[in-house]
């Protein structure tokens, strides 16, 4: 394989020096570029596109070839990937976000479920990180990710996305036995998909535990956090030679970093909810954090943009250990320069909190 | 006016021993009950249910009329009624939530809004509480409340529901000064709002500020909680010789209860992402607290909800202090003897913790 030109987000991830501090943007390959839009155009529609190895592999390099502080490549998929694989019929309605021809509601359907081989049944994922990483030749690390048990189980049970969960959490509260069993098959799942996704090439994994935060705190703890324990467990953590490390991101999890912090991962991802330097408190040592400007300040200007980066970069304060992100996906509505804005400011105004 | 035969409620937000942990729940005069279904038909639409004081009435006693269990009554209205008595024009689209008909943009617009006076602009508010006062007649408190400044603010300057807050994020961090001029008009009218509805019979008020979560930490400080702090400086604290409980309840505000517990408020709503228990001994003995089960546990089995009901109680633990409540509304597909067995369980369980 070919060596790292830039290795600062990997160094950041693990606690070793840098020179600034490295960013990259949760959802960065999307719709507010325009390069990418045309890229979806030409493939048809978004599972097309995520099919495809190619044009994934194209739009996963865009954001670098336009933003070139960018110091990490994140696959472009989708969270979804795993159900999909287990039979269940992946669909986008136009304006209502993903949806399941099958839909889980008994012990019986899951059962019946397989858990998915990499190659064999994901094999266009790993076609993709095999694409990106040959063609990143080096540039960057690539980022490997995959949603949470608890999130894919919410959009298995209840068929796409929901506001109240009102089936997965009845089934959770009703029947834990049976959320158990699904969630149990979905973090062997995960941990087969992360290991497939390292073997080919992800030099670094994130877990997006989107809806871990709609959770009660003991809730989260047994059904949430458990099963992402369990696959950090089972993950390949040296490959290449190198660690590979692990972030875990729960959306609304700033109460829970204490706990997060156990599981054995690198790093935590944080929502803009939390104040980044009391996190870096709770934490101490033993993880490092990604996050976390809200991602609507990109609707503000890019003075205004420059402020809060520094804001946040101060509150982190001196020494490795932060990846700069948003605390959540960029939104489609941002201008393009909006996003130069953050990139440039979080290179330029880190340099001195790694003096 | 008539004593009070039922002050558990009241006696637990001032943290004076109670027999049993006082619950009522976010919504409960709400279209889960085919009562206020009805009610809701013979009005026409929502707006016109709440500007008519003799109906607001009649759905406001509908819950505690099928559920002996519950220790308070809340003004049955809705948050947005300061921004339709500045002129904004409140209306609702199907299957859209509130809209308005003039949107906020500018500095221009913020100076131009009036501060509505309670009794004149607002009248249909203060004789509702009037009138279910004088209905109640003693059987429990009532409660008043106010939408914060800064959840306001979002519906105003969005012109309705928003997913990312664009226009009023914008606002805050582009022109910080409108916003904050803005959330200053907002903030002296729920003041003088809030005030209306004690003089007119309130025994309690709870501010929601259902979107100060979506804030960064230090966006919350500044832009939410201050606009709570200067309204709870400005409140009648005492009203027919007895003490006006202040709640405040941030959604998603788990993180900051230190802070909003240095208001001065006598009690923190919390929602259910929270451990109560931990809360409890994060603000110590300055404030009582009020929830938290997670609304989505009312679609599990009556046992499930029982169950639920028994670990929040254990979670806070022996003594006053304690108001049982939902982390949320109850949302309208919830069947109304799951409701019944929540109440049931908090009154029943909950006396051991009180002997």
């Amino acid at each position: 394989m070919t060596a790292l030109k830039n290795d600062r987000f990997l160094r950041a991830l693990l606690k070793q020096p840098v020179d600034v501090t490295p960013v990259w943007m949760m959802r960065q390959a999307g719709r507010y570029l325009p390069e990418y839009r045309a890229t979806r155009a030409k493939a048809g529609d978004f599972v097309s596109l995520m099919k495809n190895p190619e044009l994934a592999c194209e739009v996963t390099l865009q954001p670098l070839d336009r933003y070139p502080q960018i110091d990490a490549a994140i696959l472009f998929s989708d969270i979804l990937t795993i159900p999909d694989a287990m039979g269940q019929g992946l669909y986008f309605e136009t304006g209502e976000g993903p949806r399941f021809r099958k839909i889980i509601r008994s012990l019986a359907d899951i059962e019946a479920l397989p858990i998915p081989d990499p190659e064999q049944d994901l094999g266009y994922v790993m076609d993709a990180v095999r694409t990106i990483r040959r063609e990143l030749n080096g540039r960057v690390p690539l980022i490997g990710f995959s949603g949470s048990p608890w999130t894919l189980a919410t959009y298995m049970v209840e068929g796409g996305s929901s506001k109240d969960f009102r089936q997965s959490k009845a089934m959770l509260y009703s029947d834990p036995q049976a959320m158990h069993a699904l969630l149990g098959k979905l973090a062997d799942s995960v941990t087969a998909y992360l290991n497939g996704q390292i073997r080919a090439g992800a030099q670094a994994v994130q877990i997006f535990d989107s809806w871990g935060g709609s959770l009660s705190a003991a809730a989260y703890q047994e059904f949430s956090l458990a099963y992402m324990q369990k696959i950090v467990n089972g993950l390949i953590r040296e490959h290449e030679g190198r660690r590979v490390p692990v972030i875990l991101f729960t959306k609304g999890g700033g109460l829970w970093l204490e706990s997060m912090a156990e599981t054995g991962a690198e790093a935590l991802g944080l929502d803009w909810t939390c104040d980044i330097g009391q996190a870096r408190a709770r934490v101490g040592d033993k993880v490092a954090l990604q996050g976390n400007m809200d991602p609507s300040v990109l609707y503000a200007t890019p003075a205004a943009i420059r402020t809060e980066v520094a804001r946040i970069l101060k509150a982190y304060g001196a020494g490795s250990g932060h990846v700069f992100n948003l605390g959540h996906g960029i939104t489609p509505q941002v201008d393009p320069a909006h996003a130069a804005a953050f990139f440039e400011a979080v290179h330029e105004l880190s340099a001195p909190y790694h003096a």
